[in-house]
């Protein structure tokens, strides 16, 4: 028979604090992009109406991007992944007030500070993958949340607003879009992540001017081929001095 | 007879383990601009040529927030400063490696994962005071900075890259320029930030293209009438709604 979240979590807490650092979490914010959609890779607790970020905790003698990377990789299958530290959550009772019915000896009922990284995947390349505390593990649409546990809504939306100011002075896309796109496909990635509808002709003058781009010989044949989209694909060495050194068009 | 550094450790160490987080360490990253300079606020260990970040313990039912705001008052003698998480510092050995000369249970040589904080000050409200572990307190320029103790050099340099970056979406200059000031002195302060030149007339159009300065009435008198340079200060509600939706200029 399986076994209930309850006796799960107090199985898990006998053994965790000899693994892990006390009061240290970590919570994994992974999006993907589909279909002109942006997704996120969220997990259902098993017995509950509520879903979680994928997260965990880091081991006494592990690095905390290695947690992350072991997180991530956990529920992902893959490894190559953009991953990002982006802030920490800390909020007084944030997770012991999520656990008050249990003894407070409980791991989980410890006062704890989750380091947040964010991630970009590609969709195609992910096979989410159940923690022991789960019954689902998949990608959701971030227009179509479902209700989260403690403060994990929170934490998605800083997320959000992070990859949203990081818009301003780093590229975006390798991760997300596949190796070849057009302008427009390009420019419905940056309305998800910004939330709004830009302007046509701004969005190429600024793309173009960021000079992270290579087109590509052919058009895209689609429909009538005097209307075919020009493709481009990012200039790798182009786009990764960006994200070392910024954008051309900022300060 | 003044007690010694190990001495101090020691001493500090007895209490710490009951009344901190473990694991878990602050360091405040605080800038001041005086005179055309950018200052940071340092302290000298006693007993050695390193320096340090003004820096300390979670209590532990005591908000993260409220940990930064209380050593940077007892630091600074002030309250009224920007304050802003920026990332975490979590290197191996980063601690355990500066203290091997002490016992393993000592408070100091635990692994530490330090929450990095940096803060715009007034250069001159802020009154520096000394810690219990060193012997100055003071303002030091950022292009003569001393050796530095742990990873706190580069702790001082990501806070910079952060405040680089942020002028990609945020105002700045609030916290850190008098009431008033002319375009070129506002020009130096960006220069200084982001370690370039930048060119006089763009700096202005992009300045005014934020629509955060209100122009005052009366020009600056010094030298000759004519050449009197325009004065600005800040719109303060525009300001602020820029720090929170960011500037106009951006996507």
């Amino acid at each position: 028979m399986e076994k209930r979240l309850k006796e799960l979590i107090l199985e898990f807490s006998k053994t965790a604090w000899k693994e892990y650092l006390p009061h240290l979490s970590l919570d994994c914010v992974v999006f993907g992009y589909n279909a002109g959609n942006m997704k996120v890779l969220l997990l259902k607790l098993k017995d509950q109406e509520l879903w979680s970020l994928p997260g965990g905790y880091i081991k006494k003698d592990e690095d905390t991007k290695d947690a992350a990377k072991r997180i991530l990789n956990d529920r992902t299958g893959g490894d190559n992944i953009y991953l990002q530290q982006f802030r920490f959550f800390a909020e007084m009772g944030r997770s012991e007030d999520f656990f008050t019915d249990y003894d407070d000896g409980l791991w989980h009922k410890q006062r704890f500070i989750t380091l947040g990284f964010y991630a970009l995947a590609d969709f195609a390349a992910v096979n989410p993958v159940v923690d022991i505390f789960s019954s689902i593990c998949q990608w959701v649409d971030i227009d179509d949340l479902p209700p989260m546990m403690m403060d994990h809504r929170n934490i998605l939306n800083e997320a959000l607003y992070t990859l949203r100011r990081e818009l301003n002075y780093k590229p975006i896309g390798y991760n997300l879009l596949p190796l070849e796109f057009t302008m427009p496909e390009l420019q419905r990635l940056y309305e998800i992540i910004l939330n709004k509808k830009l302007n046509r002709g701004n969005f190429y003058r600024k793309m173009i001017g960021y000079d992270i781009l290579d087109k590509m010989d052919e058009p895209r044949m689609e429909g009538k081929a005097h209307k075919a989209p020009n493709v481009y694909r990012f200039n790798l060495e182009k786009y990764n001095n960006a994200l070392q050194n910024g954008l051309k068009e900022g300060w």
